[in-house]
C-alpha cells in the first residue's frame, strides 16, 4: 500500500495558481509546496506540470529548480517527474557518478515489471537522445557490464508457469557457482538476468530447501567484491524487494552524515507504491518507526516533505 | 512499397464463409483460399480469423493445417498468423532445429524497429510461456550467445542524433577486430547490439571511408566461421536490409532443392513491407525478374499463392 496521502478533489489549475503563487516574489513558500505535491499522484503532478507550463508558458520544474536548493530541492525534483523519466534519471546520474553506483541499475531493473522496465528505457531516450543500455555498455566494462546489460534489457516474463526441474538444475548451477567463487560465470549471468521472477523464486528457494541456507546468506562467507556485491542485490531486489528497501534505509540513516540520495530515492520511488508495507518492515527490523528514524536524521522542509511522502499528516 | 495486392472492399464475415466453404466436404478448393488470404493485409487477416471463431467455433489457423499440406500449408500457416506471432515461431523453430539457424534470429532482432521487435518478444511470451532472451540464451552458448542475447533484447534509439566523432572511434574499434581476427570482443558485440542504426550506418560509412573498403568486404578475407558469418549477417541486415533479403532469394533459388524455408520467409514476411523495393534490387542483381524465378522454382498452389503475395494478379 501506498503511504501517499492523496485528497479526494483534485484541480490541475488551482494547484499550478497554488505553486504558482508559492513561488512568486521574494522568498519561497515551502509548505505551500509540501502541502500540494507531496499529496498528489503521479499522473496528477504530470497534469499540474501540463496546467502551470500553459497558465505560465513556464517549465514547473525549472521553476522550482531556481527556488529551491538542498535536499529538499532534490527530492521535489524526483518526486514532481514522471516515475519512469524519474528512473531514467535516476539511472543516468549512477553512470555518470565518479563511483558508479550499481546497485541504482539494478534496483531499478529488477524492481519494475516488465513493461514499467520499458517505460523507463523510453523516457531515457527520450532525454538523453540514446538508448539505456547503450549508456550502461559503454561506461561500464567487464563482468559488471555483463551483468547490467542483459539486466537493463530484459522484458521477463510474467506469467505463472514455473518450472520445478528447471528451478532444481539452476539452484545447482548457483550454488556451484557461489562454491568455486566463480559467480561471473554467463551461466550465472544467464539465470539471472533472462528467468521469469517466479522461476527465480522457485530458484531460489530450491536452494534453501537442497542448500540448507539461503542464496544470499550462502554468498556472504567472505568479503564480497564489487560484482559479488552486485549479483547480491540482484538476487535480494527479485527474491523480497521489501526487506532490500527495508536494508537500504537503514544503511542510509545509520551512515554517518546519512546518505540522503538513498533515502529520497526509495521514499520517493515508492512512497505511491508499497511504502506502507516498507515501513512495517522496518519498524519489525529496528524497533523505531520509518518516519521517526527518518525525523531524527532529518530537518526543515526536507524532513517535513518526506515525512509528508511517508503519509504523515502533521 | 508493399507487393500485397488488397480490394477496396472488405467483409471479415464473407472472407470467413468463403474459407469455411472452401474448406467444407471431401477436397479443398485451394484456389478460393488463395483468391482471399493471398489480398488481405494483417489486419484483416486477424479480422477474419476472429469472425471464422464466432462463426464456427473453430480455430481457422488449425483447420486449414488439417485441410493443406507440404509447403503450400507452411506458406499459408506463417501468413495468416500476426506478423509479430509469426516472427516469434520463426524464432522458436530456428533455435530448435538440429542446426540452429542463428541468421533468422538475427533477421528479426534487426530488420526490426525497437516497438515491433517488442511486440515480438510479446507474442514469443504468449505463445510460449517464458521470454524470448531466456530461450536463446538457454539454447545458445558462447560466442553466438553473447552476440544474440542483447540483439534480440535490443531496444534500440531510433532519433536521429548521430555522433560523427563515435562513428569514428567504434570504425576503428570494428576495423582492428575484424583485422586481429578479433570479431568476438566484446566491444564489437557491444557496438552492434546497443548502437542506433543510424549511427551504426554512420560508423560503416566512416569505415568504408578511411578503410578504402566496406566492412562486410573488409569481413571477406577468409573463410568465415559461424560467428564471423552472424556478424556479417548483423552489419548486412542493419546497412541494407533490402540487398540482404535479395541474397537471401537469390541463395534460395539458386540452391540445389530450393530452400523453400527462406522463399516463404522473406516474402511472407516483407509482402506488406517493401517487396517490391526487394523485387528491384533482385532484378538488378539477377537480370531475371523474381516472380519468374519463383515461378521456374515451385509449382502447384504454393507458387500460385507466392505468386499472388508477391502482386501477380494472374
Amino acid at each position: 500500500m501506498a503511504s501517499l496521502v492523496v485528497p479526494d478533489h483534485f484541480s490541475a489549475d488551482a494547484d499550478a495558481e497554488g505553486l504558482f503563487k508559492a513561488c512568486k516574489g521574494w522568498g519561497t513558500n515551502e509548505k505551500a509546496i509540501i502541502s500540494i505535491l507531496g499529496h498528489r499522484t503521479a499522473a496528477q503532478r504530470r497534469d499540474i506540470r501540463q496546467s502551470y507550463e500553459k497558465l505560465h508558458q513556464e517549465d514547473l520544474v525549472k521553476r522550482l529548480e531556481s527556488e529551491l536548493s538542498g535536499d529538499f530541492e532534490k527530492a521535489v525534483y524526483r518526486w514532481i517527474l514522471d516515475p519512469a523519466d524519474r528512473d531514467a534519471v535516476l539511472v543516468n546520474v549512477a553512470l555518470k557518478k565518479p563511483v558508479q553506483e550499481y546497485h541504482v541499475i539494478i534496483e531499478i531493473s529488477c524492481m519494475h515489471s516488465a513493461e514499467e522496465l520499458l517505460q523507463v528505457r523510453r523516457a531515457y531516450q527520450l532525454r538523453y537522445k540514446c538508448s539505456m543500455e547503450e549508456d550502461v555498455a559503454s561506461l561500464t566494462t567487464g563482468d559488471i557490464r555483463k551483468l547490467l546489460v542483459p539486466l537493463v534489457s530484459s522484458y521477463r516474463y510474467e506469467g505463472d508457469e514455473v518450472n520445478a526441474r528447471l528451478a532444481k538444475t539452476e539452484a545447482d548451477i548457483l550454488h556451484d557457482a557461489i562454491k568455486d567463487k566463480a559467480l561471473n560465470h554467463e551461466e550465472v549471468i544467464r539465470i539471472l538476468t533472462t528467468r521469469s521472477k517466479l522461476q527465480l523464486i522457485a530458484t531460489f528457494n530450491r536452494f534453501r530447501d537442497d542448500k540448507g541456507t539461503s542464496i544470499t546468506k550462502g554468498m556472504l562467507d567472505e568479503k564480497p567484491d564489487e560484482f559479488a556485491s552486485a549479483v547480491r542485490t540482484v538476487i535480494r531486489c527479485i527474491n523480497d524487494h521489501k526487506k532490500y528497501y527495508e536494508k537500504v534505509l537503514r544503511n542510509a540513516i545509520k551512515k554517518l552524515g546519512t546518505d540522503e540520495d538513498a533515502i529520497i530515492r526509495v521514499i520517493v520511488t515508492r512512497a505511491e507504491k508499497d511504502m506502507n508495507e516498507i515501513k512495517e518492515v522496518y519498524y519489525k527490523r529496528n524497533s523505531i518507526t520509518l518516519d521517526h528514524a527518518v525525523a531524527k536524521e532529518t530537518s526543515g522542509d526536507y524532513k517535513d516533505f518526506l515525512l509528508t511522502l511517508l503519509g504523515n499528516q502533521g
